[in-house]
């Protein structure tokens, strides 16, 4: 049996030849092929586990002992890098700062920033970070990757640091795992220069909220975060009311073309299951 | 004499070599090289005018006849360029929408857009549009250049109102000249289909205000301007209030690196014209 989870809310009914099976979770739902009642035996003989995210931090923990978990890496890769560039680029051209304005009606000019010779930093450069990475330098921005293992196109983590003092812009693309969590803490938010952005899609976790918090009431650095730690953000928390900080709700690859995408993938690792094929995306294969 | 129209205010002192002469209207200065005193007599013997913008129309009918005018195209196309993404890529990931729901702390997801896939009409498509189109495709997106003449990667102007109809966005980067002004009326903004995003960054003026106006009240149309009829908009102007639309100052070409730029041309053409080289970028030849 094969199990794709995702969230009911956003999707809908489960696409044709789906059945709802069970609940792992709130906003999580099993949706078991070929079983046509909800049935939560069916999980007794679940053997693969499909999400429709790129990050399964959220349910790694949670799944049957056994169980093959493949995530869809790949498919939010362009909606995540649309949000990447829409973040640097809205923070060079100051929207929220014309937002603001306009709701007060005033037509007043300011310099807005460049792109162009500015250099980028990706933390967790993999294929959302290459995507970036061609349209940065297209724009004439300079990039570095920096991934866990140096690589062609990154350095290794423990170059970052060296990395950080010449940085205009840091990326935050990092999977939630306990290697990763609080990863961007005061230190690295420290070693930044004055006036750097950062910018935050991947987990909320990956960054230490607190001292994110400290540099941002210091003014010392923008950021625009599409994940938080805690999320949904509490209403009474600090971080709404920083100026230079824009927050988006967890939304960066959640558009359509991701979803078709991504529900594409699941479909074809079905049909690769059921005809015996090797499922492709693995994470875990349950041993 | 070779003069220099820039705007004292945002380029501050003249550059080296380069002496006020007269002003020739408000924000503007005439400086005048190699001419140690202020005097209008400089006037008599002006025979070049090289202006920091890419357009002329605020200067093209107040020069005295018989003086060459040369603009700064090319200088700002970076700049332009990035400010034309920031816009799309911002419309898509509805961040106004965010730094609304930042300011009452709400924490509420939505669907982005995608800008992939979509379809992006660039009217007055020149070397800013080039670069726009480079990054668009890119990202997944096709791109269909606009120009008065039909040439290898732009349509004829005649043939817009047979593209509308299918453009997602379409951005307005026209130069304002008396066969551009209000050259989007009320006729090219009912072409489009509903939901599609207008984006302006050439001249106010070649758009139809009200008409747009009254595209964003019936919410059909989603509007990002940068330029608007007119400038500075008074506090009391109907666009002020309207949903679906973020407006600029008027400031998406000035950045440092578009008016270094700028003065770097501006530099080199007083060495051509010392020369006696041929001068470029002429617009008028002051016959």
């Amino acid at each position: 049996v094969i199990a794709w989870v995702f969230d009911a809310e956003r999707f809908g009914a489960p696409p044709e030849g789906v059945t709802l099976a069970t609940e792992l979770g709130p906003d999580v739902v099993f949706a078991v092929p070929d079983d046509p009642l909800p049935d939560p035996s069916a999980l007794r003989s679940l053997e693969v586990v499909q999400v429709v995210s790129a990050g399964v931090d959220w349910i790694v923990d949670r799944l049957p002992p056994g169980v093959t978990l493949c995530d869809a890496r790949g498919a939010r890769d362009g909606a995540m890098a649309e949000w990447v560039l829409a973040a640097i680029l809205a923070d060079a051209k100051e929207l929220a700062r014309c937002v603001h304005a306009q709701d007060e009606h005033r037509f007043e000019r300011f310099e807005p920033r460049d792109v162009a010779g500015g250099h980028v930093v990706i933390l967790g450069h993999g294929s959302i970070g290459r995507a970036c990475a061609r349209v940065l330098e297209l724009l004439g921005a300079s990039v570095t990757g920096v991934a866990r293992h140096a690589r062609a196109d990154a350095r290794a983590l423990d170059e970052l640091g060296a990395l950080l003092p010449r940085a205009d812009v840091l990326v935050n693309l990092l999977p939630l795992t306990p290697a990763t969590r609080g990863l961007v803490d005061a230190g690295v938010l420290a070693a930044l220069p004055d006036g750097a952005l950062y910018v935050s899609a991947g987990r909320g976790a990956t960054t230490d909220t607190e001292a994110l918090v400290t540099e941002l009431r210091r003014g010392r650095l923008r950021a625009v975060l599409d994940v938080v730690e805690p999320e949904p953000l509490p209403g009474e928390h600090p971080l709404w009311d920083l100026s230079g900080l824009l927050l988006s709700p967890h939304v960066a690859g959640d558009t359509a073309a991701a979803d078709r995408a991504a529900l594409a993938l699941a479909r074809e690792q079905m049909r690769r299951h059921a005809a015996g094929e090797p499922l492709e995306n693995v994470v875990s294969d349950g041993y």
